[in-house]
């Protein structure tokens, strides 16, 4: 698509950190980075959001994920891996072609992603959460 | 596994509004609940994180939360998605069952996931970049 950076990222146009490639997938290391080895691995074909991804693309994309985690751990001592994911504006995405945060993380980082969620998140009771159960299952 | 409030859940020992099943998945509304429909996928045999998750099952799971995506958006109206997943304790994982968080979003639903994140990233220079892909990548 044009204009879009991950789509010139996946053709070469713009360089960037590369830590995989193959002819469906690429992940390269994030700019503004939470931590040392922050890796987006995005599907090359142009996706914008979790509604419109190929199924097959976001299954090889998430395998893709959980190797990257194993090399996180392997080559930077990751003792822990953070997925991250936003579709839509509304869940503040910045690029709008589809990828996916991995982020290694280490005791006593100081990321702390808990102060933020829990100063968000609040108690359903089981009525509330029942009710809206209702609506979303199929 | 004994003592594993996901793996209760799995079996029926522990009530939950569950809003997706299937032989290998599990999909079931969040009590601590960042918004209305906050859902957790998770595999019904016992897996703690993404290290020792099966391939395939990783692949199913992504698949319903994938589909679970396009149900929240039909029937509660959101219009963006997050994905969030902890693998470890430093990655702040509570409950050592692997799950995927599917958090559906709404403009101004004051979440700000990124008044955290901008809290916590920093620009790393193109050079500090190569020197850890360079040990990352495969």
């Amino acid at each position: 698509m044009d204009n879009c950076i991950f789509c010139k990222i996946a053709k070469g146009e713009i360089p960037s950190a590369k830590i995989y490639e193959d002819d469906k997938i690429l992940a390269f290391l994030e700019l503004n980075a939470l931590a040392e080895g922050h890796t987006l691995v995005v599907p090359k074909e142009h996706y914008e959001n979790i509604f419109d991804i190929d199924q097959e693309t976001l299954k090889n994309l998430i395998s893709v994920a959980q190797k990257i985690s194993e090399r996180l751990k392997e080559t930077l001592g990751a003792d822990g891996i953070n997925f991250v994911h936003r579709s839509g504006a509304a869940a503040e995405q910045g690029v709008f072609h589809f990828h996916l945060h991995v982020i290694p993380r280490k005791k006593g980082d100081g990321i702390k992603m808990d102060e933020w969620w829990f100063s968000k998140a609040k108690n359903l009771s089981p009525e509330q959460l029942e009710a809206a159960a209702k609506k979303i299952r199929w």
